[in-house]
Protein backbone atom coordinates (compact mmCIF):
# COMPACT_ATOMS: atom_id res chain seq x y z
CA UNK A 1 0.00 0.00 0.00
CA UNK A 2 1.04 3.44 -1.15
CA UNK A 3 1.40 5.98 1.82
CA UNK A 4 0.50 9.52 1.20
CA UNK A 5 0.28 12.06 3.96
CA UNK A 6 -3.43 12.40 2.68
CA UNK A 7 -3.88 8.65 3.50
CA UNK A 8 -2.30 9.83 6.85
CA UNK A 9 -4.73 12.46 7.60
CA UNK A 10 -7.94 10.43 6.41
CA UNK A 11 -6.71 7.66 8.98
CA UNK A 12 -5.88 9.91 11.78
CA UNK A 13 -9.61 12.15 10.90
CA UNK A 14 -11.42 9.07 11.22
CA UNK A 15 -9.81 6.98 13.78
CA UNK A 16 -8.85 9.86 16.24
CA UNK A 17 -5.19 7.61 16.32
CA UNK A 18 -1.91 9.58 16.49
CA UNK A 19 0.17 10.30 13.99
CA UNK A 20 2.62 7.65 14.32
CA UNK A 21 0.09 5.14 14.99
CA UNK A 22 -1.53 5.94 11.94
CA UNK A 23 0.93 5.30 9.40
CA UNK A 24 2.50 2.11 10.95
CA UNK A 25 -1.23 1.21 10.47
CA UNK A 26 -1.03 1.93 7.31
CA UNK A 27 1.89 0.46 6.67
CA UNK A 28 0.97 -3.15 8.12
CA UNK A 29 -2.72 -2.89 6.32
CA UNK A 30 -3.66 -3.67 2.94
CA UNK A 31 -6.75 -1.11 2.87
CA UNK A 32 -7.95 1.87 4.28
CA UNK A 33 -11.11 -0.57 6.12
CA UNK A 34 -7.97 -2.86 7.54
CA UNK A 35 -5.56 -0.19 8.71
CA UNK A 36 -8.97 1.34 10.78
CA UNK A 37 -9.40 -2.38 12.27
CA UNK A 38 -6.43 -2.68 13.09
CA UNK A 39 -6.16 0.95 15.23
CA UNK A 40 -8.74 -0.05 16.82
CA UNK A 41 -7.56 -3.63 17.55
CA UNK A 42 -4.60 -2.09 19.26
CA UNK A 43 -7.11 0.56 21.22
CA UNK A 44 -5.38 3.28 19.07
CA UNK A 45 -9.17 4.10 17.60
CA UNK A 46 -12.35 4.83 18.57
CA UNK A 47 -15.81 4.55 16.79
CA UNK A 48 -15.26 7.86 15.14
CA UNK A 49 -17.72 9.34 12.59
CA UNK A 50 -15.12 10.52 10.50
CA UNK A 51 -18.62 11.14 8.18
CA UNK A 52 -19.52 13.85 10.55
CA UNK A 53 -16.41 15.52 9.91
CA UNK A 54 -16.00 16.19 6.18
CA UNK A 55 -16.68 19.63 5.38
CA UNK A 56 -19.12 20.82 3.02
CA UNK A 57 -21.61 24.41 2.86
CA UNK A 58 -25.28 24.10 2.66
CA UNK A 59 -28.47 23.35 4.73
CA UNK A 60 -30.57 19.80 6.11
CA UNK A 61 -33.93 20.46 5.94
CA UNK A 62 -37.29 18.58 6.70
CA UNK A 63 -40.79 18.82 5.44
CA UNK A 64 -43.83 17.07 7.56
CA UNK A 65 -46.93 16.34 5.36
CA UNK A 66 -50.81 15.81 6.11
CA UNK A 67 -49.68 15.62 10.17
CA UNK A 68 -47.02 13.26 9.73
CA UNK A 69 -48.32 10.28 7.84
CA UNK A 70 -45.50 11.99 4.81
CA UNK A 71 -42.48 13.11 6.04
CA UNK A 72 -38.81 14.48 4.04
CA UNK A 73 -35.75 14.77 4.99
CA UNK A 74 -33.53 16.53 2.31
CA UNK A 75 -29.33 17.46 2.01
CA UNK A 76 -29.29 20.76 -0.56
CA UNK A 77 -25.20 22.00 -0.41
CA UNK A 78 -23.91 25.40 -1.81
CA UNK A 79 -20.31 26.47 -1.53
CA UNK A 80 -20.35 28.78 1.25
CA UNK A 81 -21.46 29.36 4.58
CA UNK A 82 -22.84 32.98 3.51
CA UNK A 83 -24.93 31.45 0.72
CA UNK A 84 -26.08 28.45 3.27
CA UNK A 85 -27.48 31.25 5.49
CA UNK A 86 -29.19 33.47 2.53
CA UNK A 87 -33.36 33.44 2.42
CA UNK A 88 -33.50 32.47 -1.38
CA UNK A 89 -31.02 29.47 -0.55
CA UNK A 90 -33.41 28.38 2.48
CA UNK A 91 -36.49 28.58 0.42
CA UNK A 92 -35.06 26.92 -2.21
CA UNK A 93 -33.82 24.02 0.07
CA UNK A 94 -38.00 24.13 1.38
CA UNK A 95 -39.45 23.97 -1.75
CA UNK A 96 -37.45 20.96 -2.65
CA UNK A 97 -38.78 19.11 0.26
CA UNK A 98 -41.82 19.66 -0.19
CA UNK A 99 -41.77 19.11 -4.05
CA UNK A 100 -40.04 15.73 -2.89
CA UNK A 101 -43.07 14.90 -0.53
CA UNK A 102 -45.35 15.67 -3.14
CA UNK A 103 -43.98 14.19 -6.22
CA UNK A 104 -42.09 11.25 -4.48
CA UNK A 105 -38.82 10.81 -6.84
CA UNK A 106 -36.80 8.14 -6.00
CA UNK A 107 -33.29 8.80 -7.19
CA UNK A 108 -31.62 12.21 -7.28
CA UNK A 109 -30.43 12.32 -10.54
CA UNK A 110 -30.60 9.96 -13.95
CA UNK A 111 -27.47 8.95 -13.07
CA UNK A 112 -28.10 7.33 -10.02
CA UNK A 113 -31.21 5.15 -11.41
CA UNK A 114 -29.10 1.63 -11.19
CA UNK A 115 -27.76 0.02 -14.90
CA UNK A 116 -30.07 -2.88 -13.73
CA UNK A 117 -33.33 -0.60 -13.19
CA UNK A 118 -32.59 0.78 -16.43
CA UNK A 119 -31.96 -2.36 -18.56
CA UNK A 120 -35.53 -3.45 -16.72
CA UNK A 121 -37.23 -0.33 -18.13
CA UNK A 122 -35.94 -0.91 -21.72
CA UNK A 123 -36.49 -4.39 -21.51
CA UNK A 124 -40.28 -3.46 -21.03
CA UNK A 125 -40.66 -1.12 -23.43
CA UNK A 126 -38.91 -3.61 -25.87
CA UNK A 127 -41.90 -5.86 -25.15
CA UNK A 128 -45.01 -3.46 -25.50
CA UNK A 129 -44.06 -1.56 -28.94
CA UNK A 130 -42.20 -4.94 -30.20
CA UNK A 131 -45.01 -4.72 -33.39
CA UNK A 132 -43.89 -0.85 -34.14
CA UNK A 133 -41.38 -1.05 -37.21
CA UNK A 134 -37.91 -1.64 -35.85
CA UNK A 135 -36.72 1.89 -37.60
CA UNK A 136 -38.98 3.54 -34.75
CA UNK A 137 -38.48 1.46 -32.04
CA UNK A 138 -35.24 3.27 -30.68
CA UNK A 139 -36.94 6.44 -30.89
CA UNK A 140 -39.87 5.41 -28.76
CA UNK A 141 -37.60 3.57 -26.60
CA UNK A 142 -35.58 6.92 -25.80
CA UNK A 143 -39.14 8.57 -25.36
CA UNK A 144 -40.27 6.54 -22.78
CA UNK A 145 -37.04 6.62 -20.96
CA UNK A 146 -37.46 10.57 -20.71
CA UNK A 147 -41.06 9.61 -19.37
CA UNK A 148 -39.09 7.41 -16.94
CA UNK A 149 -36.64 9.87 -15.88
CA UNK A 150 -39.24 12.50 -15.50
CA UNK A 151 -41.60 9.70 -13.13
CA UNK A 152 -38.59 8.33 -10.93
CA UNK A 153 -35.70 11.13 -11.29
CA UNK A 154 -35.99 14.47 -8.87
CA UNK A 155 -33.96 16.60 -11.19
CA UNK A 156 -36.20 15.12 -14.21
CA UNK A 157 -40.06 15.95 -12.30
CA UNK A 158 -42.23 18.67 -13.18
CA UNK A 159 -42.10 21.26 -10.28
CA UNK A 160 -45.38 20.67 -8.36
CA UNK A 161 -45.79 24.25 -7.75
CA UNK A 162 -45.06 25.31 -11.45
CA UNK A 163 -45.10 21.90 -14.01
CA UNK A 164 -44.24 24.38 -17.23
CA UNK A 165 -40.39 24.07 -15.22
CA UNK A 166 -38.33 21.05 -14.13
CA UNK A 167 -36.90 21.24 -10.67
CA UNK A 168 -33.67 21.63 -12.46
CA UNK A 169 -34.87 24.47 -13.77
CA UNK A 170 -35.95 26.05 -10.39
CA UNK A 171 -32.50 25.27 -8.79
CA UNK A 172 -30.76 26.81 -11.56
CA UNK A 173 -32.58 30.47 -11.28
CA UNK A 174 -31.39 30.48 -7.69
CA UNK A 175 -27.40 29.37 -9.36
CA UNK A 176 -28.12 32.39 -11.28
CA UNK A 177 -29.09 34.60 -8.65
CA UNK A 178 -26.66 33.50 -5.79
CA UNK A 179 -23.95 32.77 -8.15
CA UNK A 180 -23.13 29.66 -6.69
CA UNK A 181 -23.27 25.80 -7.12
CA UNK A 182 -26.14 24.34 -5.66
CA UNK A 183 -26.28 20.91 -5.47
CA UNK A 184 -29.36 18.27 -3.91
CA UNK A 185 -26.78 15.89 -2.41
CA UNK A 186 -29.31 13.51 -0.83
CA UNK A 187 -33.01 13.35 0.27
CA UNK A 188 -35.33 10.62 2.66
CA UNK A 189 -39.05 10.21 2.06
CA UNK A 190 -41.01 8.31 4.53
CA UNK A 191 -44.83 7.36 4.25
CA UNK A 192 -46.55 6.11 7.37
CA UNK A 193 -46.49 2.16 7.19
CA UNK A 194 -44.90 1.93 3.79
CA UNK A 195 -42.52 -0.71 3.44
CA UNK B 1 -47.04 -20.69 -8.05
CA UNK B 2 -49.70 -20.80 -6.03
CA UNK B 3 -52.40 -17.92 -6.84
CA UNK B 4 -54.57 -17.00 -3.46
CA UNK B 5 -57.24 -14.50 -3.39
CA UNK B 6 -54.48 -12.25 -1.12
CA UNK B 7 -52.08 -12.32 -3.99
CA UNK B 8 -54.30 -11.13 -6.64
CA UNK B 9 -55.53 -8.24 -4.05
CA UNK B 10 -52.02 -7.22 -3.62
CA UNK B 11 -51.09 -7.21 -6.91
CA UNK B 12 -53.97 -5.15 -7.52
CA UNK B 13 -52.68 -2.87 -4.82
CA UNK B 14 -49.59 -2.70 -6.50
CA UNK B 15 -50.01 -2.48 -9.92
CA UNK B 16 -53.89 -0.99 -9.92
CA UNK B 17 -54.48 -3.74 -12.36
CA UNK B 18 -57.89 -5.27 -13.14
CA UNK B 19 -58.98 -8.63 -11.45
CA UNK B 20 -58.55 -10.65 -14.32
CA UNK B 21 -55.30 -9.36 -15.91
CA UNK B 22 -54.19 -9.91 -12.33
CA UNK B 23 -55.18 -13.42 -12.05
CA UNK B 24 -53.81 -14.07 -15.26
CA UNK B 25 -50.18 -12.49 -14.53
CA UNK B 26 -49.56 -14.55 -11.61
CA UNK B 27 -50.69 -17.46 -13.34
CA UNK B 28 -48.63 -17.24 -16.15
CA UNK B 29 -45.65 -15.43 -14.00
CA UNK B 30 -43.23 -17.62 -11.49
CA UNK B 31 -42.97 -14.75 -9.26
CA UNK B 32 -44.53 -11.46 -7.52
CA UNK B 33 -42.01 -9.57 -9.15
CA UNK B 34 -42.03 -11.19 -12.38
CA UNK B 35 -46.34 -10.55 -12.72
CA UNK B 36 -45.56 -6.83 -12.32
CA UNK B 37 -43.19 -6.71 -15.19
CA UNK B 38 -45.81 -8.66 -17.24
CA UNK B 39 -48.49 -6.58 -16.58
CA UNK B 40 -46.11 -3.44 -17.39
CA UNK B 41 -45.83 -4.98 -20.35
CA UNK B 42 -48.97 -5.63 -21.19
CA UNK B 43 -49.24 -2.63 -20.53
CA UNK B 44 -52.09 -3.25 -17.58
CA UNK B 45 -49.84 -1.71 -14.59
CA UNK B 46 -48.85 1.69 -13.66
CA UNK B 47 -44.99 2.23 -11.85
CA UNK B 48 -47.63 2.62 -8.80
CA UNK B 49 -45.97 2.66 -5.69
CA UNK B 50 -47.94 0.19 -2.99
CA UNK B 51 -45.84 0.75 -0.33
CA UNK B 52 -48.06 4.33 -0.38
CA UNK B 53 -50.77 1.87 0.39
CA UNK B 54 -50.19 0.10 3.70
CA UNK B 55 -51.99 0.79 6.51
CA UNK B 56 -49.64 1.34 9.67
CA UNK B 57 -50.60 3.96 12.25
CA UNK B 58 -48.20 6.59 14.08
CA UNK B 59 -46.38 9.70 12.80
CA UNK B 60 -43.25 10.56 10.56
CA UNK B 61 -41.51 13.11 12.41
CA UNK B 62 -38.42 15.54 11.81
CA UNK B 63 -35.96 17.39 14.02
CA UNK B 64 -33.34 20.07 12.22
CA UNK B 65 -30.51 20.85 14.61
CA UNK B 66 -28.05 23.89 14.80
CA UNK B 67 -29.91 25.61 12.05
CA UNK B 68 -29.60 22.45 9.34
CA UNK B 69 -26.41 21.02 9.92
CA UNK B 70 -27.67 17.71 11.31
CA UNK B 71 -31.43 16.57 10.49
CA UNK B 72 -33.32 13.39 11.56
CA UNK B 73 -36.21 11.50 10.12
CA UNK B 74 -38.17 9.19 11.82
CA UNK B 75 -41.48 7.19 11.87
CA UNK B 76 -42.54 5.90 15.11
CA UNK B 77 -45.99 3.21 15.11
CA UNK B 78 -48.84 2.04 17.10
CA UNK B 79 -51.51 0.60 16.80
CA UNK B 80 -54.51 2.92 16.39
CA UNK B 81 -55.21 6.69 14.66
CA UNK B 82 -56.52 7.17 18.21
CA UNK B 83 -53.20 6.88 19.67
CA UNK B 84 -51.69 8.23 16.75
CA UNK B 85 -53.38 11.41 17.45
CA UNK B 86 -52.07 11.19 21.33
CA UNK B 87 -50.10 14.39 22.44
CA UNK B 88 -47.86 12.16 24.31
CA UNK B 89 -47.18 9.92 21.74
CA UNK B 90 -46.30 12.71 19.58
CA UNK B 91 -44.21 14.54 21.82
CA UNK B 92 -42.42 11.00 22.26
CA UNK B 93 -41.76 11.41 18.65
CA UNK B 94 -40.36 14.19 19.31
CA UNK B 95 -38.30 13.27 21.84
CA UNK B 96 -36.81 10.47 19.82
CA UNK B 97 -35.92 12.51 16.93
CA UNK B 98 -33.95 14.87 19.04
CA UNK B 99 -32.14 11.97 20.81
CA UNK B 100 -31.30 10.27 17.16
CA UNK B 101 -29.93 13.97 16.30
CA UNK B 102 -27.55 13.88 19.36
CA UNK B 103 -26.89 10.88 19.79
CA UNK B 104 -26.41 9.35 16.12
CA UNK B 105 -27.24 5.85 16.67
CA UNK B 106 -27.36 3.56 13.60
CA UNK B 107 -29.68 1.36 13.76
CA UNK B 108 -32.99 0.59 15.73
CA UNK B 109 -32.50 -2.22 17.45
CA UNK B 110 -29.68 -4.92 18.15
CA UNK B 111 -30.99 -7.31 15.77
CA UNK B 112 -30.73 -5.23 12.84
CA UNK B 113 -27.18 -5.63 13.50
CA UNK B 114 -25.70 -7.18 10.27
CA UNK B 115 -23.78 -10.62 11.11
CA UNK B 116 -20.79 -9.19 9.47
CA UNK B 117 -20.68 -6.43 11.67
CA UNK B 118 -21.05 -8.04 14.77
CA UNK B 119 -18.61 -10.69 13.81
CA UNK B 120 -16.12 -7.89 13.37
CA UNK B 121 -16.50 -6.52 16.51
CA UNK B 122 -15.70 -9.77 17.76
CA UNK B 123 -12.65 -10.37 16.22
CA UNK B 124 -11.85 -6.75 17.24
CA UNK B 125 -12.35 -7.92 20.85
CA UNK B 126 -10.48 -10.99 20.60
CA UNK B 127 -7.33 -9.32 19.20
CA UNK B 128 -7.19 -6.79 22.66
CA UNK B 129 -7.91 -9.40 25.38
CA UNK B 130 -6.23 -12.05 24.04
CA UNK B 131 -3.70 -12.13 26.90
CA UNK B 132 -6.53 -12.36 29.13
CA UNK B 133 -7.12 -16.15 30.91
CA UNK B 134 -9.35 -17.88 28.52
CA UNK B 135 -11.97 -18.51 30.92
CA UNK B 136 -12.75 -15.04 31.56
CA UNK B 137 -12.31 -13.84 27.76
CA UNK B 138 -15.97 -15.16 26.71
CA UNK B 139 -17.38 -12.99 29.34
CA UNK B 140 -15.43 -9.95 28.78
CA UNK B 141 -17.06 -10.00 25.02
CA UNK B 142 -20.11 -10.20 25.89
CA UNK B 143 -19.89 -7.12 28.03
CA UNK B 144 -17.97 -5.45 25.13
CA UNK B 145 -20.85 -5.81 23.07
CA UNK B 146 -23.24 -4.62 25.24
CA UNK B 147 -21.40 -1.21 25.45
CA UNK B 148 -21.30 -1.89 21.15
CA UNK B 149 -24.92 -2.45 21.73
CA UNK B 150 -25.70 0.80 23.93
CA UNK B 151 -23.37 2.66 20.99
CA UNK B 152 -25.10 2.17 18.16
CA UNK B 153 -28.60 1.02 18.65
CA UNK B 154 -30.98 3.50 19.49
CA UNK B 155 -33.20 1.45 22.14
CA UNK B 156 -29.80 0.12 24.01
CA UNK B 157 -28.92 3.83 24.37
CA UNK B 158 -29.08 6.01 26.79
CA UNK B 159 -31.40 8.74 26.52
CA UNK B 160 -29.62 12.20 25.96
CA UNK B 161 -32.18 13.81 28.32
CA UNK B 162 -32.41 11.63 31.43
CA UNK B 163 -28.97 9.25 30.71
CA UNK B 164 -30.16 6.88 33.52
CA UNK B 165 -32.84 5.33 31.53
CA UNK B 166 -32.45 3.87 28.18
CA UNK B 167 -34.50 4.86 25.26
CA UNK B 168 -36.45 1.60 24.84
CA UNK B 169 -37.16 2.58 28.89
CA UNK B 170 -38.24 5.76 27.68
CA UNK B 171 -40.92 3.84 25.12
CA UNK B 172 -42.11 1.83 27.38
CA UNK B 173 -43.10 3.97 30.14
CA UNK B 174 -45.53 5.37 26.65
CA UNK B 175 -46.42 2.24 25.83
CA UNK B 176 -47.47 1.86 29.68
CA UNK B 177 -49.36 5.09 29.46
CA UNK B 178 -51.00 4.94 26.45
CA UNK B 179 -51.47 0.52 26.16
CA UNK B 180 -50.51 0.29 22.92
CA UNK B 181 -47.51 -1.44 21.42
CA UNK B 182 -45.00 1.23 20.02
CA UNK B 183 -42.36 0.70 17.41
CA UNK B 184 -39.31 2.74 15.86
CA UNK B 185 -40.18 1.68 12.73
CA UNK B 186 -36.89 3.25 11.20
CA UNK B 187 -34.95 6.98 10.99
CA UNK B 188 -32.57 8.50 8.75
CA UNK B 189 -29.94 10.98 9.93
CA UNK B 190 -28.58 13.90 7.64
CA UNK B 191 -25.44 15.21 8.74
CA UNK B 192 -24.41 18.27 6.42
CA UNK B 193 -21.59 17.22 4.17
CA UNK B 194 -21.07 14.09 5.14
CA UNK B 195 -20.60 10.90 3.78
Amino acid sequence: MNISTEDVKKLREATGAGMMDAKKALQESGSFEDAVSYLRKKGHASLAKKSDRVAKEGVVTSYIHAGGKIGVLLELNCETDFVARNEEFKELANSLSLHVAAAAPIYVSRDQVPEVAHENEKNIYREQIKDKPAAMQEQIITGKLEKYYEMVCLLDQPYVRDPDKKVKDLIAETVSKLGENIQVRRFTRFVLGAE
